[in-house]
């Protein structure tokens, strides 16, 4: 005892120590709940995760008023960045118009490039940050962004540029994916491969630096497997990560594709079957379900939950965030689905948005749980347990948010 | 022109004037739209509803910048005067243990009754603000709650003025509902007539004066057809309109007993029959469909959306935020699971959370529509269309709340 008071009468205090505080840290296999606890910060890392007994000294102290501290929320699959709205095409399904009719009026996912192409990148962070005030409210203190709605060098470029710029706007971590291969533009109407090899050999080339993965849309109104292979090879050569939109509305072994390529992820999943889960166990791959947009597409098949627990597979969830399919705008809306719709439980919904959303990101050594060394990005809640940010349908709890340490 | 002109200087300015907005007045068969609108109140009521132009002198004028304005929303059911979560009874289930189970452990709506009466009047009120707010930041004037975990003539009649004080704390208009006949308390068990003979000889006598209607739980878990219409009688006997949860879980033909009571509504209705809807018809009985309780409990069959249409019957959508089967703290998001779960078109669910909310609550004289001499209660959108605020799932694009025209 007298060599731990002493060690900490030596060590460099922290600048801030959050303490009278409950800690869902997300290490372990469940919540890693740490009753009584503190955390502290250096600089804009954790310097202590732990019994508030053996915290260090520090240069400011905040009472928790024993409130619960879980890692900043990380939403790791969106399209926030994109212009126009969707809603009157949402607005004439409801009056039954078909989707054939909705395209022929100009609507459908070529009405968001339409919009997306005529914004500047200035026009496209003034729409966006509406959205992300929305989920820095609830505590997410990193989301990833998707190009997607360009289709050109230069558009999908612009919207690369202004989701990273959204991250210096705000105090929020960006991280971007190239999504070129979102869909076939009309000017490739007829030539999927040639647009293909626009991908891979300009845009893609062009993306580094300013893209931390890249991911496609593999699927019949997307591209096929052998496109979406080309894709990622093509990324994979140039040093990018790789993900993968698969399984969504059919099975074209989407997710045994991405694993191939060493993907950090293979997202929404309804159609997976055993071949895709046996790869993304085999490979690491993260699961990450998009109950949103089985929500909003009214889609009846669900991901096949039950083998990817049995199969270690890790299970992130995110909102899809996007204007077609799921124009959502809270995390903890998606993990209550999560648990609705899918059955995952409380813990699951809770890795799902924190440390699995990490590893989505191949961001994990530093962001997602609570740990000594990984950011100090921290939610606070106004609840009396974990299982609240869960169960409430749309409600928002947060007391305050912690970024890099401020 | 002189003639109008003439009018307009004579007439006494009003107190404040909202100009250069797009109005959705909910008069009419649609959403009433008034492009290049304005509203003006005088005191606490709506003094001028129309054309920019013909709008009168004010005090005060604020400028709208083309934004939208409807009115106040309502949401016309909930119970969200309660004490105790039941965030560790939905984890609980979500890992698998039984409603049996979990009656055994304490859980269940018993578990609010007994939270409810062991917390004071001053605890409700303090646990009910921050669902209260949560309404309020989100556009809501008027917000009706039931009694019902009480159980008791003391307890019931503390949850009544509970929510008598919430519309005295906060700026909303609150509307209560006795729901005695809400559950056979333990005391009671076996034994549903002798608290029926309770609640109508002593509890509903005793809620005249601090309860605006009287409701009860039509169903197989909660009370008979024939319980219900003696609870419904008494209170018509002491001159309290009523309305009913019916026909959710199974079909007792509740809904045509409400409307012989002359019930302002009926809700939930996923069982609702032919009989039922011709009997609310004839009576003008409103359908409040509850999509949160829908969603949350799983629920596979859809009230008859379009029956309800052929019949002219009015329909309202509300959160029905209650700890068991809807916590849900978003009538927008009522709104748009109202359109994605029983494909209500956007007027029908913005005509829902307003004028139709309204017309449940028995208060359309007042409340629920933009027009001269109704409470000047706004809601002022950051929206480029009303159907934004049904299309966007978990958003709040609210610029500002204007309640009784302050
Ligand atoms: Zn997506
Ligand atoms: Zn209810």
């Amino acid at each position: 005892m007298a060599a731990l008071s002493n060690t900490k009468r030596m060590a460099t205090p922290a600048d801030k120590l959050w303490r009278n505080a409950r800690l869902a840290t997300m290490t372990g296999d469940g919540l890693g709940v740490v009753e009584q606890g503190a955390v502290a910060a250096t600089g804009n890392t954790i310097s202590y995760v732990g019994p508030a007994t053996d915290a260090p000294d520090a240069a400011e102290i905040i009472d928790c008023g024993g409130r619960w501290i879980t890692p900043g929320l990380i939403d790791c699959h969106t399209h926030l960045v994109h212009a126009g709205s969707r809603a009157k095409e949402f607005e004439a399904r409801l009056e039954g118009a078909t989707y054939e009719e909705i395209a022929r009026a100009g609507g459908g996912i070529l009405s968001t490039v339409t919009a997306t192409r005529a914004a500047s990148e200035d026009d496209l962070i003034a729409t966006a940050l509406p959205r992300l005030d929305q989920f820095i409210a609830e505590g997410v203190t990193t989301v990833e962004i998707k190009s997607g709605y360009g289709l050109t060098l230069e558009d999908e470029l612009k919207m690369l540029r202004a989701a990273r710029r959204l991250g210096e706007v705000r105090d929020v971590r960006v991280r971007t994916t190239l999504l070129a291969a979102h869909a076939v533009p009309p000017e490739y109407k007829g030539d999927a491969e040639g647009y293909v090899d626009l991908v891979c050999q300009t845009i893609i080339p062009a993306a580094v630096g300013v893209a931390d993965a890249v991911d496609a849309f593999c699927e019949g109104i997307g591209f096929t497997a052998q496109q979406t292979d080309r894709v990622l090879a093509a990324a994979v050569a140039h040093g990018l990560p790789v993900k993968l939109h698969a399984e969504q509305l059919s099975n074209l072994s989407g997710a045994t594709l991405a694993a191939r390529h060493g993907a950090l992820s293979a997202d929404h999943l309804e159609h997976l079957d055993a071949a895709g889960i046996a790869a993304m166990a085999a490979n690491g791959t993260v699961a990450t379900l998009l109950p949103g947009a089985f929500y909003f597409t009214r889609e009846e098949r669900r991901p096949p939950v039950q083998a990817l627990r049995d199969a270690n597979v890790p299970i992130a969830i995110a909102t899809d965030c996007n204007p077609g399919t799921s124009p959502m705008a809270s995390l903890l809306l998606a993990a209550n689905m999560g648990a609705t719709f899918f059955r995952l439980t409380v813990a699951e919904c809770l890795r799902g948005i924190t440390l699995n959303a990490a590893r989505a990101l191949g961001a994990h050594a530093r962001i997602g749980s609570l740990e000594q060394g990984k950011a100090a990005d921290l939610a606070i809640w106004n609840i009396a347990d974990p299982a609240e940010l869960v169960y409430r349908i749309a409600a928002n709890p947060l007391h305050a948010r912690v970024y890099a340490g401020l």
